[in-house]
């Protein structure tokens, strides 16, 4: 894994070239190799060995506190202790200034090792960028610095029991807290009442304390709220109180674990129903739980999309190396199981030894699939990585164009691994036979894990809508375009080699073919028709992407001396384009058709 | 699912035509439906409130005896009490003679209700039916008829921890016990020693006493064995030795639980490691387990198939039902579940009340999804099923050519809905959001239990070597064609149905597809070329069998007065026919380019 890392961030995306830039001016190839070793030792001693140790014993309420294994403190005092935390800010704020894909590329190694136990981090260095990027200066000090430096750790509350995809009926409702309240130096301080839902590592003594990020409702003079995702605003909500030197004050805040949620896997990550403001913890004399509004009343939802779209590419890589995480334990029991015979042309000799399973074409196909949807998903969240360094650092009209790329790319970047590095998590188990089907491996942990990408930070369905729906005919198509532009580009690179012509020009016809489904599914110009057959789009774009995304790693070994690992990177590429490309066919084909079948389903009929 | 039940029976395989069959004679209408009332209730009532119970109450080994949930005795004696064990045998055996496909459609309600409970019936009937077909009147009288009774339950003995898709190595022994061994009233009598890995109901104390059927070789004189499947017997090792009356001697058999293993799913069935002659039961003064050959010496496999391919059906149906299940439990949520709002010209109003999810076009695609792959596969099992009644009880040319077709769709009616039902636990996961992914939701554990059913019974890559390597070419491709002549039939007949004849000609296309895919493949005579793409050959060859299974039913549906019932089934056969036949295309596409992107893989380029 760590040499298709190194590949993919030097080779291929040219990290180095980032150290012209004044803010990356102090790296080098050397600084970034370094801090690639040290996760890649922290991940290997502090989590990987502990990793099934969090899903077995799994986080446990006792009606006062909630009880983590041992391990898990340690692997996050580890983690904080590497100052990853703040690894992309500036020197001042006590981080390295590294860029983000180097950064991505770190944190790959926690992902790959327990992807549970990374959960924590991501969501507080989340938070933490949000803050920076819309809190005040006085919110950045007290809760923004105190995450970066793993103090405390944040949350992102948006979801309730009765309100998930649908964040316009959030129901938490945040009032003034007294007359004074437009005046507290934290921010203008509110009372909120409400329950939140799937709230990852929603509760917790990993640190002293917890930010919550919460989505809630400020009802108008009338006390209505405004429907719909304008009227939500979003607050900072710590569950104790600090003073404006970031110093915890003493008092509890009305935020209450109302329980805790018993999940399929990613059992290492706490996953609470938290209650704002029942009363439970009445502060300063009532009922409420304090909070601090960031931004203006109604464009919380806004403030959140900035952790919500780096959350989302975070569910991507998590997704992503989860899956190379089996890939490379089926890989080495692939090498290790003898079982069964080559098949000669006259059939198998069973007076012949047996050989290891890896050389059975099958057994190559799983794990060439495996490799293809893994190291090709690993390649789209650096890139999509590479674009949030280049949206931060580039000049004007590049920066801008990389910030409408990850617009285009974010719905995929989430939702392509999660659902083929759980199908490659699939693929592990079946090369372990009986043996992947038991807990003495590693594999079935980790497509029990993976189970969850698809639905958190934006269901597999809402991600098909946000692309079709929003992302393809924002600005009259023009992120679309760019994209078809950049994959252009990467087609004309391709046709000057013999042994990637044939993908080129079958990704010409695979991006012509997705043009024109999109036209087709608009044609109409209803929503509904065109999005009734969203996901089999979303499925179609992503395979689209990932071709391109291999097309260019592909043309990246071609140009290199071969080798094992050159060739491995073409075969894995010639199998995408031979196996996985050609079914957006029929994916397209509903969509182009604007297919009723299941939007005119009745519900009767089931 | 009882209606679907009913529909498929008595409108479309019309079993009620069996009662016209000297066997059936006594059978009608009532009486088939009166077993399927009894078995829908003893599912519902001891089977299906147990079924979580099971999964967290897993079986427990204590050294000396495995303990298993009350709940699951009084399952097993609920089951043995109603027949069912022997409900297809004779009369005078103690049996219903009850078609095939009755049986079917009755044991489908305990594969929905509780899979891994039903595990312990299918094994022991499987065991009974094999020796009813290939033992000694003894074997039958003192084993089977146990067996039927329900007062022992039995398993089947394959896999070693070495060989599990490779029978070939078998390692276990059987040597002549004694002198007079070939004269024992029970069979040739021998001694087994070996390992016997994944042996589902391998150990328990539901039924006082457990008849193994153990494959092993018996050394020549030499002491070697033969390689291959061809030096392989079969022999009935029963864990307490029993006289010629069938009565327990007292004498416990050299059969010793060596370990548990502890699944990621299925766990309500005990799965085993059984060490066969180790001494740790030494039996009659000596170590060695006491097996009795059934059949003849070097025939064991040809024996064992009888049960294999009985077992094969039966894990298909296991899967289909374990989807069965996740859809209507996905159907009810989905029904009762409010979120978000109907997307109209201009988008969402958000004030407007939310809709319950089932209005949403994504959710209906997931669930129309999961309709036509289960619904499917439960037509394609209760078919063979029926094809099995037809073996048995037709005419000559008849039962041949059942008995052919039923070889030809055998690797289908296994693999098919292991892997598409399995799809659907995953949609229905998607349909519950956050809360399917929760212990608190039975979708998880269904998706759990489904993962076995692709390794289990020969893996998902065994099935499509048997299809592509033997089934399609046997005889010069003779099950094929009569596989061929059956579908046209029903194209000729669905032509005659405007709303079916876009299907019916989709489905012309795709089978001519498949026999071209079918030629190519073996055009170079090599099996090597032929059966590097084997699997996705078997996806393309099941995703055709289903196309045409849905033509049938939905050619059937068509000709009953329209009803919601009926609409259903032909939005189901249509969305077969649009989202999911057209995936053949680049399965076959690999095929028949005897795509070599895979064999030619190279272990250093992973």
């Amino acid at each position: 894994m760590r040499a298709t890392l190194d590949f993919l961030l030097n080779d291929w995306l040219d990290v180095e070239a980032l150290t012209q830039r004044p803010r990356f001016a102090d790296h080098s190839r050397e600084t970034f190799d370094s801090v690639l070793d040290t996760c890649e030792r922290i991940a290997r001693e502090k989590f990987a060995p502990f990793n099934r140790l969090t899903d077995t014993e799994e986080p446990r309420f006792d009606g006062k506190r909630v009880h983590l294994p041992e391990a898990t403190h340690a692997a996050m005092q580890a983690y904080v202790a590497s100052g990853m935390l703040a690894a992309s800010q500036d020197y001042e704020l006590g981080g390295m200034q590294l860029p983000c894909v180097v950064e991505m590329g770190a944190r790959s190694f926690f992902s790959a090792a327990s992807v549970a136990m990374g959960g924590y981090a991501m969501l507080t260095q989340g938070n933490a960028h949000l803050l920076m990027a819309h809190g005040t200066a006085v919110q950045k000090e007290v809760f923004a610095k105190n995450e970066l430096a793993g103090r405390w750790f944040g949350t992102m509350c948006l979801s309730e029991p009765q309100a998930g995809s649908s964040l316009s009926d959030v129901a938490t409702r945040a009032t003034p807290d007294g007359d004074g309240y437009a005046d507290d130096p934290l921010g203008p301080r509110y009372r909120l009442k409400g329950n939140k839902m799937w709230i990852s590592a929603g509760e917790h003594e990993l640190t002293e304390n917890i930010v919550h990020l919460v989505l809630a409702k400020i009802p108008g003079p009338d006390g209505k709220t405004i429907p719909g995702v304008r009227g939500i605003s979003l607050f900072i909500v710590p569950k104790k109180l600090a003073d404006t030197e970031g110093r915890l004050t003493g008092e509890r805040n009305d935020v209450a674990l109302a329980g805790l949620n018993h999940k399929l896997g990613y059992r290492g990550t706490t996953n609470t129903l938290l209650n704002f403001g029942e009363g439970r913890f009445p502060v300063r004399g009532q009922a409420g739980a304090i909070g601090y509004l960031v931004g203006e009343p109604g464009k919380g939802l806004a403030c959140m999309f900035h952790m919500m779209n780096e959350a989302r590419i975070g569910v991507g890589l998590g997704a992503t190396m989860l899956g190379y995480a089996g890939y490379l334990a089926s890989l080495e029991y692939a090498r290790q199981r003898p079982q069964g015979r080559p098949v000669g042309p006259g059939g198998k000799d069973a007076a012949q030894p047996q050989v290891a399973i890896i050389e059975h074409a099958d057994v190559k196909r799983m794990l060439l699939a495996q490799k293809a949807y893994c190291e090709g998903a690993l390649a789209l969240e650096l890139y999509c990585a590479r674009l949030v360094d280049e949206q931060h650092t580039a000049a004007g009209e590049t920066s801008a164009e990389a910030a409408l790329l990850l617009e285009v790319l974010t719905p995929i970047a989430k939702s392509w691994p999660s659902e083929w590095c759980l199908e490659a998590n699939s693929l592990a188990i079946q090369v372990h036979g009986g043996y992947g089907y038991t807990r003495d491996f590693p594999v079935e942990q980790y497509w029990r894990d993976n189970r969850l990408n698809m639905i958190h930070e934006g269901t597999h369905g809402i991600q098909g809508l946000d692309l079709l729906g929003r992302k393809v005919v924002m600005d009259g198509g023009k992120g679309l375009a760019l994209l078809a532009d950049r994959v252009n580009r990467t087609i004309e690179g391709a046709m000057q080699h013999p042994e990637l012509a044939e993908h080129a020009n079958a990704l010409a016809q695979a991006l012509a073919h997705v043009g024109r489904a999109t036209k087709a599914a608009w044609a109409t110009g209803h929503p509904a028709d065109a999005l009734a057959n969203a996901t089999p789009y979303l499925q179609a774009f992503g395979h689209t992407v990932l071709a391109w995304i291999w097309l260019e790693v592909g043309l990246c070994a071609a140009q290199r001396e071969a080798s094992d690992f050159t060739r491995g990177k073409l075969a894995a590429a010639a199998y995408f384009f031979r196996y996985e490309l050609p079914k957006i066919g029929p994916w397209l084909a509903v969509v182009e058709a604007r297919d009723t079948t299941c939007r005119e389903m009745q519900e009767a009929w089931f």
